[in-house]
């Protein structure tokens, strides 16, 4: 193997944004898709497409990390961080997917505002991302991962009203069975997202 | 950032106890809460403020060791310790959380059997974090994280026993689904304590 | 603590074949129970006793791990191998549990499908670990995690397909509990057998 002390050519934080753009695009998609009430075999295409491409660029970092002897952070930390940015994107796939599985159909009001909160979640992830590249944006990036804390608190909120009221209304178990794991997925989406930000938190302060 | 190479004022020894007596708390309230069948909105505040806590300590032991170049342990046992100790409570709430959300009422005796279980692992992890303050109560420290690993398996059998019961004997398929779900969060706390009692007994292999 | 820093009569090579050797077994016990429809107590004392000795195997592994100074890999390549391999063993155990919790009885043909691919997917990862132990047989050990992350695809499309198919003509909610769980159990089994070839490339990857 061959170690770059110093790769020239070579760019941890083009690998990070481009790899939060996918999930960013994802989260687009997801939004509109679940908006339209049009999840179908096709969604499901558009979202792997974004899968694949987020997965190439996350194995390149992983590949350029086992490669580079010095790196601007902690190499566990940039392994962390490229981990948790590729779930965001999985995630996003595992829920369209199930939805495609269990066929459905039309718009859930429930579904379309968390794919809201996830949307501006992974765009304060984008923010938080894209602020390490100069920590001269320290304040900026914080402020972000702000954002994604406070969304997460949001969404855990949005999960137990949603349940409650699932479990409440809902007379057909098979449905139950279906959107309680619809819904805890979205919730568990922000929680990803939240793991990202601490990640990047974690960056900061060792940086500090 | 500053690092302590010799930190004078602060002590690990005295967050970890701190910590897990947040766990031993909260352990206590839900053996009491579901004891007495009241899981409500109050009983979800009283786990919140105690998870609140739990959530500062663990917080202030993870800054302190990115700031101590000395550590009493392997960094990574520490964070691993601190983290899993902080999953207990995290849990804690979890359940008390899912009681709320699907409003469950009165006294359900499996849960009640596995509550006392499972604050009796949570005590034994008390006496296997405190004890490692002085490798002189090693044995001590040993024999409580046997006691957890028995423990463990006591509750594999519980929730191998309530699920095989609730599975022949309700016939409403929504009650299956909460409470399988609910017998199996509390199997998995005292999974999390067996990773506690596993993570304290590397530290002490590696100490010997 | 003794560290050994060239171990003469310590071998991890032996450890790990020792322990994929024990995945083997379990995957094809796995097979045979569900071919011939019989999982009851008696198939769970089998997996258990293979679970027991893999356990053994496995804290060997772990124990020598923390003894030995110089390793013939990274540490924690070595740490995630050995618990992963474990994993194997734990989810049919797993899985065999859950069956006679739920006493299913006769034959799934869905799930004799499952375990057929299982149980190819456990020989894949054998023939990954059996090749580390020279490095000659690089482009073999590159196949089998190959063929490994093949069969892990070929599961994620059949628990799509047999989930659809659940959910469309099962009309008993219990039923759908039942079998929505041992599906995804059987999938996250080729979840677990690609995890352990992603450790087995990283390592070849290293020491290229």
């Amino acid at each position: 193997m061959i170690f770059n002390f110093f790769p020239k050519d070579f760019n941890f934080f083009d690998l990070f944004e481009e790899q939060v753009g996918y999930a960013v695009h994802a989260s687009h998609s997801f939004r509109e898709l679940v908006s339209r009430g049009t999840v179908n075999e096709a969604s499901l295409e558009k979202i792997h497409a974004i899968e694949h491409q987020a997965d190439d660029v996350a194995h390149r970092a992983i590949d350029q990390l086992n490669r580079t002897f010095i790196t601007p952070f902690d190499r566990e930390d940039i392994h962390t961080l490229v981990t948790e940015m590729d779930d965001i994107v999985d995630m996003i796939n595992t829920i369209v997917n199930r939805m495609v599985v269990y066929k459905i159909v039309g718009i859930n009001k429930n579904l379309v505002e968390f794919s809201s909160v996830i949307e501006e979640s992974v765009l304060a992830v984008e923010r938080a991302v894209k602020g390490m590249r100069n920590m001269k944006h320290c304040a900026a990036v914080s402020d972000a991962c702000v954002e994604v804390n406070r969304l997460e608190n949001v969404g855990d909120s949005m999960r137990d009203k949603v349940l409650a009221e699932l479990f409440e209304t809902e007379k057909n178990p098979i449905e139950v069975i279906k959107w309680k794991e619809i819904y805890e997925d979205a919730e568990t989406l922000l929680d990803i997202c939240e793991d990202v930000a601490h990640v990047v938190e974690s960056i900061l302060v060792k940086q500090a």
